[in-house]
């Protein structure tokens, strides 16, 4: 099964500290440039990979999705959803992406937030996913770009002239990638973003946008700190129609 | 139109030095993993953009291509293909593809090698390629890999364990990078991958697979220096349907 990280106590605390744990989409910087690549909300069954605190689900029910499933692999994130929000119209359940059972053709959207990253058999979850949606609907998700995960040391390195630079190294090399982020041992499953988008391809999707997700002029006069993420891709956002 | 850096006498003289240019296709390494998205030639009416010497145009032809138009900026490379082929089914002309004009309908396949790189407007010229490809059929290209092309210095830095790595600067800052290989100031056109796909998705192409090229372990073995290439995504490979 997938590595429950997110119930490891000094992950669950430090996660809980995050801007995006603490403020929802608001705190998520890409959460406009993903918003954009998703339906009218109106009337669709959503099902939503690696939930967490249920802020996406929640927003779906405000943006009158019809119905929510939630999913995640952490009983605590589920716990905190839950006291979240009392809407009979969301529900959520403990799964394991790893080995993910959906009913077929049950689903006109399915969304996931960051989660992709850390699922040794992506190829199973995305025949499983497609299995589960309807023609005509999508996939919309953020994943770590492979860029950001694949270094054998994540961190950058100013240059002999003073520039912030990302060290490359090992990209070819797909596999898990060991990192300590909140908590020690994270492990995470750097693939290709060829191979990202081939397994997609491969389980019947169409690629429909590819968005190495960058910081706007906004994003960075708000919160500087986000300047940095114009020197590397950071995070991916994908939209692919069944 | 686009910068003839292929008609400078320098570049021109360092270019034919090239393994690729003295071994024709054999001597490029990515070759076969770009030759497996091609269709079955026999009967094709192929155009080849940025033909060079024109190897492809004459392999093709070996394939039982119907016809092929090999393209190029350059008078000098198609001197040099003319010269190397009295094959009455190959025309080579001279074009820049900043300002394609193709007739309509009239090719089963289109095919670029490193070429696209130098293109400013990739959204016209892919939409012109499009408009000259039969419906079901393909464009497969190889282009320079973003994140070989964005860097400030793009050259290998030895981190402080000993190990090389691609130090990735100003990824999110699309437009001119100006290099010296073989020659002085050659102009490249620096996009993130996602706006490559996106001006593909956006011309009506449908993405059937994304390749980012590394050596395998019989590419080492017969030339150690590809080694580095594990490392980062040097060349793209891509092939989209009409």
């Amino acid at each position: 099964m997938t590595q429950n990280i997110y119930d490891d106590p000094d992950f669950f605390e430090g996660y809980g500290q995050l801007g995006r744990s603490r403020f929802g989409l608001a705190g998520a910087p890409e959460w406009p440039a993903l918003r954009a690549l998703l339906p009218e909300m109106r009337d669709l069954r959503v099902v939503d990979l690696g939930c967490g605190y249920g802020w996406f689900c929640r927003w779906a029910r405000e943006n009158n999705a019809s119905t929510v499933l939630g999913l995640d692999v952490s009983e605590k994130m589920l716990e905190r959803a839950r006291s979240s929000s009392e809407d009979p119209a969301i529900c959520y359940e403990r799964a394991d992406l790893e080995r993910l059972v959906l009913p077929e053709g049950s689903f006109d959207l399915a969304y996931s937030s960051l989660a992709f990253h850390y699922v040794q058999d992506l190829a199973g979850l995305f025949a499983e996913v497609y299995r589960a949606l309807v023609p005509g609907s999508r996939l919309v998700f953020s994943i770590e770009h492979p860029i950001y995960m694949a270094p054998t040391n994540p961190g950058w390195v100013i240059d002999g002239e003073g520039r912030k630079t990302w060290p490359i190294d090992g990209y070819q090399m797909e596999g898990p990638r060991v990192t300590d982020w909140l908590a020690k041992g994270v492990i995470k499953q750097h693939r290709t973003l060829g191979t990202l988008l081939n397994l997609l391809i491969g389980s019947g999707f169409r690629i429909a946008h590819v968005e190495e997700w960058g910081p706007t002029d906004e994003d960075i006069a708000a919160m500087p700190a986000l300047g940095e993420e114009r020197e590397r891709p950071m995070m991916l956002l994908v939209a692919a129609e069944r």
